[in-house]
């Protein structure tokens, strides 16, 4: 059977996405929270999850969450719709879009999953290179929203693997001359002061993403959208009705109750940020960049598989985004606790001064 | 702003999926298992959760659960891929087919969801209505493979909402004349011996769906597929890559841990749907037809839109399916425990007696 007529050119040509898999003792790899719960709370959550029916299927739609995040964000809860990590959300806007050949625009480097996604859905993705200060390249996303008017424009905001904020008026500029959707991905906005929420009020084709992952639930796949009420509408059409499941949740409602130790344990690693920062710049031959994310994003003066490798070989996991071109050896490493990166610098100290 | 432009004409012209959100005392509408887990095991099965770090993603890919997976149905575990209930898993089919206005076929009366989620993504569905006695229309269906060649043809096996298995002769006859896959969903095989497994080995355009929804886990969203590795190899290309949450991984284990408790649950089912199908025989007016499955489907000689209402009225909740043509008058209600099929029953006599 040939497989090659049933399956889309877009998917066949290409590789799947691999999460590393390799052994690890410390994981910096995944832009995760280091932070447990703290044990006391963790069987607070347990025992509200021991009351789910797990014979039931979900409730649909999260109402319960959707009103509550609504409240928290000061938005109506028909603005909200939850996904099963942001990727499901990502999936979804590109599910809904008109016709299945539209263009898609990213700046680049950015989250992959945008490309991945948008491609295997059969979009063409526009790619525009950030500028040589990692910001975006405003003039070139604009001459491209004027040539090909693309549907969908996703901003990473702060942008992963680059860790900064891009311009806010660059990013508006942005918004207002597209036709199409601009999604903003705040799935680190926890980690700095900015957000591009303030705008949903002035701008209709606005739609913001955020995600519980990077804030010590990745676990719980807990993603959701905030946009117009007329188009969240049209979006949770496309929505598969039970996509949160029980346990989620319980998990999102969990966070909401104790945000205040979310938010601490967030602040803690914002300070962690900082002191790693300071220490990575302090190595000769590292360059680190400022950051408004829960990672650090360096270039170094040396090859970074070599570097990826050694690390390894001590059981230190991070994210080697080496690359010809803007991502030639740089590297991606998460916060940790002040232990974990304690000894990451102490491994890396030891490989660059070899 | 217009949003008509930018979402698809397809997605915009439907209503989204509307599961009933009515207030209920007895839930019969949406073929869950009406069994919790025993107390003693349901605390085993947190205390193993318990154990799951919840800041850190889920395993990508589910490996361990492939395997095991693989281990009891006797694959290869390159066969089987997880989604996030099967909606996810009909999802991925439908995103990685080739071309967006691929025909992709159905029985009518099914589940569904093949065609909301084949619609959204911008196939044409192709319905072909089941014969006088609820079985596939061959004839029909060969003619349409002739004439449409579907890229996919959706099979529920046994049939929701008809409750019956579709002759294995016709489908066989489907999967050799189909140049497409045909997806042959065992969501409700545990209730019957009938499975297309087997045929894997012949046909190599076959996938199976199966979930662990209808036997006691619908709260977790554990769907899976299975098919040759070829093709799940294109299919996982599509998956998002942390679709199964890790409480659900944990879940699914369990169930394999424990799967004498949840067979010994579903042998009950099957003996409670054969004492309501015998008293529903004996209520007149009331038509039941035999079932494979955990629900019964039956036609009434009264209008059932009155008696869905009057069912609700007492807190039972069963599905109405009245609509012109061959669901005129019909119902589904789902297989509960004794006390809740004697409540029901209860009801019904009541109000066809009136």
């Amino acid at each position: 059977m040939d497989f090659s007529i049933l399956i889309k050119k877009e998917v066949r040509e290409k590789e799947g996405y691999r999460a590393d898999t390799v052994p690890y003792r410390i994981k910096m790899d995944a832009n995760e929270s280091p932070f447990s719960l703290p044990p006391s709370l963790k069987k607070k959550l347990f025992k509200e999850m021991l009351e789910a029916f797990l014979n039931r299927y979900p409730e649909p739609g999260s109402p319960l969450i959707r009103k509550r995040l609504a409240e928290y964000y000061g938005v109506a809860s028909d603005m909200i719709m939850l996904g099963n990590g942001s990727d499901e959300l990502i999936h979804i806007l590109c599910t809904a879009l008109v016709d299945s050949s539209a263009v898609v625009m990213v700046p680049v480097p950015t989250f992959v999953m945008y490309k991945i996604i948008a491609t295997n859905c059969g979009h063409k993705v526009v790619e525009v290179p950030l500028d040589a200060s990692l910001d975006l390249d405003l003039k070139g996303m604009l001459k491209r929203i004027a040539t090909d008017s693309p549907v969908l424009t996703f901003l990473s905001y702060p942008n992963s693997p680059t860790s900064n904020c891009f311009t806010e008026k660059s990013i508006e500029a942005i918004i207002e001359a597209s036709r199409g959707i601009v999604v903003v991905d705040e799935a680190y906005g926890s980690f700095t002061g900015k957000t591009c929420l303030p705008l949903l009020k002035k701008h209709k084709n606005l739609v913001i993403l955020k995600t519980l992952s990077k804030v010590g639930l990745a676990a719980m796949r807990i993603g959701f959208l905030i946009g117009q009420s007329r188009l969240v509408r049209e979006l949770d059409k496309v929505r598969l009705p039970y996509n949160i499941n029980t346990l989620s949740q319980v998990a999102a409602g969990f966070y909401l109750d104790h945000i205040d130790v979310f938010l601490e344990q967030t602040k803690k690693i914002v300070e962690n940020r900082e002191m790693l920062f300071r220490a990575l710049m302090k190595i000769k031959g590292i360059h680190p960049r400022p950051s408004d994310a829960n990672f650090i994003f360096f270039s170094c003066d040396f090859d970074t598989d070599n570097i990826y490798s050694l690390l390894a070989q001590e059981g230190i996991l991070i994210k080697n985004l080496n690359s010809p071109g803007i991502l030639k050896n740089c590297m991606r490493v998460t916060v940790g606790t002040r232990k974990e990166n304690g000894e990451f610098l102490r491994a890396l100290t030891k490989i660059v001064s070899k």
